[in-house]
Order: structure tokens, then sequence, then C-alpha cells
């Protein structure tokens, strides 16, 4: 009977494959990059909990939230699908919640998955507690949680975004249009601007061992956390260890003509008195080590370059390339 | 871990609560009615097969068999919902997926059941398949299968349905339509004619110890089946006892006026060599016993009477009521 093995203690209870206490490790993103860290730290620890922006505002997510004014459920569809069980029907319901329909009608472009977390989110009227039983119903190894309990807004400062003005600063709203943007971001903000985190999140960067940042969307997925005031003061203050991947190459649009070190300053300037104990990077991707490393070191860590990069040539980490590399910096 | 308890071998191998075998049951309709069966059916035996009409075109089925060409799902989740285990997995994935969205968007009306069956048919590729998975993840007492593999139309022949014209008879095409017709349905058929029949349903009939037809909107959920002919032989000449529960009330529409004994005159006009064995009518909705007993002795077989209309004064039936009927009659 499925029932006797799904009760929803609220706890994620499970212990590394071979017995041993598994790091807790707390990843920060959202949408494809929060994906692929998920995909390898699902490799190295029993006890990940991702926290996830939620301030998509297009696609399925987009129109969602409009239509039913919810959180947009995309990015935490894609991070429970990268925690989905290993066997059959953990793959089979991952691969059912990920698929989207084709059609010429009003369905076409909708996931599936996005509407089921829609729905226990109407019937539950909790989003945690539903996304804690999509969790289940993948057997998911960690849990995900939104990292506010409202549908946000993301705005950013950009320079240039109409060519014929390269000087001029302006705000521009919305995460599609931020992360599209023909101009420079200069900084990102949140409509409303002091939301309020969810307290599980806020819980689980304090009990964390590991926090990890990226890789991801630099302005849209991967600062936002930090631009929300509860959830900026623990990751701050949490006695937890942290590392940051750094992206492959810059994002056409928002972090175009970025240096792996601009990341980390973007980084800096939006949350101040962050240190960060290890910044990882894909050996590869780093043409001058040296302001990379001094990057580093103003925040306070160390340097680690690996290949993590995919085999293919496609631009994305190899999660078991990554999930090495994890597994040697939280051995440390 | 969920996927160990899972695994999917097209097989209900359950058996009764008590350790004893249980009757092989199957149940014929669709919609309410069959709902109601089911509900009452679970609680008398450990392997119940629904065979379910697939001609709806009503509602968020009707918009998903126009959108995507699949079956149309409702009534195929309504069964799957009446049969959901009894703790609170099986609770809340039925209410999940019996949730209907309620916007002034696009997505309004739709139920999440019927978006996840169809995603797992265009998964999958196979119908009997996704709803075996949407069975196992509710952890249900039986298996629900489509009656035929094409979605198929209903065309009924109406007297008076233009009520200037009383005595035409003209065809009406569509569930909905002959549903809701203002004349006098005299006789249904199916577009395509001669549809192919689900072979797991007819293994199912011809390996049952009892078959149940009704209750339901008699002309577009009971009789369908009797007009996929692979389904009628089967039901036919299957081994299987045969009971027929009668409806409550006529239904407004298709069956308006109908006495108890005509459901049963419908019935082997459309299903010739069909022999029943036990007739099932509520006490208090039979006002002449003759008439009907009469009917019921043409068709070879009993009428049992019983208390087993719900409590409330709403005319569905009792599953409590109508389940310890069941008990009785099958133990004959």
């Amino acid at each position: 009977m499925p029932g006797t093995t799904h009760q929803l203690d609220g706890e994620d209870t499970s212990a590394g494959s071979d017995g041993t206490a598994s790091p807790r490790v707390v990843a920060l993103g959202g949408g494809h990059g929060l994906h692929a860290s998920l995909s390898a730290l699902r490799r190295v620890t029993a006890d990940v909990t991702a926290v996830v922006t939620v301030a998509d505002d297009g696609g399925s997510s987009g129109r969602l939230r409009r239509e039913l004014g919810v959180l947009p459920p995309g990015d935490l569809r894609m991070a429970l699908s990268a925690l989905c069980g290993d066997d059959e029907w953990g793959h089979t319901w991952s691969e059912v919640i990920q698929h989207r329909f084709r059609s010429t009608g009003e369905l076409h472009g909708h996931t599936v998955g996005n509407l089921l977390i829609v729905a226990l989110w109407e019937l539950l009227g909790d989003s945690v507690a539903g996304l804690d039983w999509v969790g289940q119903l993948l057997g998911a190894h960690g849990r995900v949680l939104p990292m506010s309990s409202i549908p946000l807004e993301i705005a950013a400062e950009v320079e240039g975004e109409d060519p014929k003005r390269p000087f001029d600063v302006t705000t521009v709203r919305g995460q599609v249009a931020c992360a599209s943007t023909r101009g420079r971001v200069r900084s990102v903000s949140l409509v409303p601007e002091k939301p309020p985190a969810s307290p599980q999140a806020v819980k689980a960067i304090r009990e964390a061992d590991w926090i990890v940042f990226g890789p991801g969307s630099w302005f849209t997925s991967v600062l936002p956390h930090l631009l929300v005031p509860e959830l900026a003061e623990a990751l701050v203050t949490s006695p937890a260890r942290r590392a940051v991947t750094l992206n492959l190459s810059p994002q056409q649009g928002e972090t175009d003509g970025f240096r792996p070190e601009t990341h980390l300053e973007v980084l800096a300037a939006h949350a101040p008195g962050l240190n960060v104990d290890v910044v990882l990077a894909d050996t590869g991707t780093v043409q001058e080590v040296e302001p990379l490393r001094d990057a580093v070191a103003d925040l306070g860590g160390r340097l680690v370059l690996a290949d993590v990069s995919a085999q293919d040539g496609a631009p994305h980490h190899d999660s078991e390339a990554l999930a090495t590399v994890f597994r040697k910096v939280f051995a440390c």
C-alpha cells in the first residue's frame, strides 16, 4: 500500500547511502542553474534543501501567477524534478511533472507539474505543504522551498536599455524583461521591497553545514535571495560555510561581457557582510586566474578550479564532475 | 522509498481485508453513477475493474479531446477517485485529481486529474498504462479501463427534439446534446459504429464473477458498452453473473418519464441475448412492483428491493447501503 510509506512528517530523515551522516546543504537559485546544482548535490548528500526564487513572470509560470494569483511554480517544479527518486517510480513522475503540453489551444506551453503544484496549493492553502506532497510523490532526495511566501517581481537598474541613449540608467521590471535586456544590468531589487521570507527556508539556512549559491541567471535567480531581509540576515550570519558555483559563460542579456570576477563583485555589492569560503569555477572558463583569485580572497575564500563543464560542448555543468568537486570541498 | 512499493505489474494482487478471496467484479458505466457503484463495490471486494464510457464531449473532457485528440479523461478520473486508497495519501491525491480550477482565464473548469491523465497518455503512448499509473498513485482498490481505445461520439434517435414537431424522429449527436434533449430518446448508437474494445476490458469481463450495470445516465453511460461489438459479445457470453442497479429517478432529458421497467426494456433492446441475474432497485423508488418484477423475469433474473438511497434526501445511492446489498447478492 503506497500510503503506509508516504506519510508526510515534514522532515527528511534519510541518511547517506553508506549509512554515514550527510552534510546539510542548502542550494540557492532558480531555473536550469539550480537544476544543475541539485543534480550534483543529490549525489553528494542525502540532506539537500533548495531555496528557490519566486519572481518568474514568463511562460507557464507567468500565466499561472496572472490567472490564479499564485507563486510562479516553474522553478520549484524544476528543482523537485532534479531531486526525484532513482527508481522507475521517481523517474516516471519526474517526467510527468516536466511534461509540457503542445497544441494550438489554451493548454499550449503549460507544464503538468506546474498545474499539479498549483492545485495542491489551492487545496491545502500552504505552499510548503504542497511542495512537500510533490516531493513525496517523486520520492525526492531533499526538500524544495520557495524563498518567499508571496509572488515577487524583479526590477533592474539597467544602463543603455535604449541603444540610442547608451549611458541612461532606467528601471526594467519583470524577470523576463530583466533577463533579456539589451542594456547592462547594474543592480536588482524586489517588488515588494522587503518581502517575507519562507520561515522554513530561514531555518534550513541557519541549520546548514554548507550553503551553495549558483550557478544560474545571476541577477534574476542567484541574487534575489539576498534581497529578502530575513534570508539575507540568515545567509550572512549562519554558521554554515558558503560556496559559490560560477557560471560557465556570461548570459546574453543580463551578464553580457561579465568576467568571472564580475559575478563576485556583483554578489558582494548585493550582500554586504557576506563571507564566502569557496568559489568553484570551471578551468576552461577562466582566462585569467589572478583577478579571479583576488576577488575570491576579497570575499574571504579560496578558489577551486576544476573541469566541471559538460563534455558534449553544451554550456552546462556535468553533474558527476560537479558532484566530485562538491564531495572534496565538503570533506575539507 | 516510494518506488519499492509502487512497482507496476499490471495486475491487482490484493486480497480481501479478511484474507479471503474476493469476487472479481466488473462495473460498467460512467460519471456520477459509476462513482456511486464503485464507492459501494470497493467495500465489498478487493478485485474491482471499472470499464468506463469514453464518449463524453462536455466540460473539461470535451475541451481536452478537441484540443489534444485524446480520450475524454473525466469519467475515468472520477472512477479512479472512487477507488482511492483509504489513508491520508489516497484521500489527498484523490482530492487533488478531483480539484477543478476556477478563474476568469483559460484554465477555468479544467480538472487537475484530467490534465494529469492526459500527460501520462502523451508520455507513455498507452491509455491503459497511464490509468494504471494514476491508480498506483492513488493506491486504488482496483483498476479503471476505458471501454474503447479511441474517443467515441454518441448519437441518439430522438422523438420530438423539436417541440413543434413532437412525433418527428431526428438524430442528435454528442453526449451533452443527447443527455439534455427536450425530446424522448429511443435508442443510441456510437460513432464510429463498431469501435475497437479495450482488450483488457474484454479480458476482465470474461474472467469476472459478477458484472454490474448502472446506475447512471442510461443512454449515454450505461448502454454504450453494449454497442462495442467485442464488449457486447463478452458481456453476453461471459460465465459471470450479471446485476443491474437501477437509477433512483428518471433523468431529466434522456430518461424523462421512464418507469423502472422501461430502463430494463431499453437495456434488452440494445443487448439481444443478454441475461441478467439480479436487478437491484430502491424500495422507495418503485411505485408498482409487479410490472418491474415481470420485466426482470423477462431478462431471466430476480428483483432485489432494498433501501439504498441516501438518507439526506439527495437523489443518489448510499454507498454503505448499496455495499450491504451487493455483499448479500454476491454471497448467493
